[in-house]
């Protein structure tokens, strides 16, 4: 199958210039500031936007290294198929993140909940609406009994 | 900034083989049968995903045509900026599903709620995880009032 190229739309500054310390999830990044700064030819398409509260980031995993199919992530000690986790190092390195929409000036939006490095590059914003996007389900694998941890659990560098 | 070139990992089998009448998000497809056709390079990536209920998938919108900035979205009669919509005619066209698993046989995995065409390259799957994922807001912009709709509301061709 033919690759596919994207580009970034802007970048993602965070507070996060090395993996060691970063949140591992949103959720786990409440109140922390960052802001993207989207080139200014995609301003149009930023219109409305300030309606939401809450923004879909993807991006690219630029710090990642090389995908694995085999991984050890932070909240288990034991290895799991990298699409079972949230690993960034994946085959494809797109990232993820839910992020509160604090505010738009031109085409800088000021975000909180920022998990991923300063500079990441962003490849699209989607508003997040929870009809959508919310699903009920207690099965969730291996994490059942881990998922807590998320808020004291910090990145390493294990996955550049 | 440079371009990001990503890889299908595999392809997404539908009922859907043209846009027109296609559901238009995969909470408005419940039960609709899909399954995922996985490169087999990639088997071992699946290893515990089976303990999961739904998949976020990552893919690219193949059939989009170049991306706009203002697009009339199928809910709505009025304009507004892409990145406020989730219109498939996006600046990097990647689409994100979340579905439900159903089964794995090797590399093929048996899903539901598929809301997009048949022959969709996947780019990456992720383990949905409600505390990862799941925000509560009213804050849905232009969507208040309207989203309600999703479940009568069906493709139509105006984003080839």
């Amino acid at each position: 199958m033919d690759a596919i190229t994207v580009v970034p739309l802007g970048i993602i500054h965070t507070p996060f210039t090395i993996l060691t310390g970063m949140p591992i999830q949103s959720v786990a990044a409440r109140g922390v500031a960052g802001w993207i700064e989207l080139d200014p030819v995609y301003a149009d398409g930023l219109r409305d936007l300030d309606g939401f509260e809450y923004l879909i980031l993807i991006y690219q995993l630029h710090q990642a290294g090389a995908g694995r199919l085999t991984v050890t992530p932070f909240l288990d000690d034991q290895p799991h198929g990298v699409f079972a986790t949230r690993s960034p190092r994946r085959p494809n390195a797109l990232g993820l993140s839910v992020v509160r929409l604090v505010a738009i000036q031109g085409t800088r939006l000021d975000i909180e909940d920022v998990d991923m490095l300063d500079g990441t590059p962003l490849l699209d914003i989607k508003p997040y609406v929870p009809i959508f996007d919310v699903r009920a389900t207690e099965r969730i694998g291996w994490f059942a009994g881990k998922v807590a941890q998320v808020y004291q659990a910090r990145s390493d560098d294990r996955f550049t």
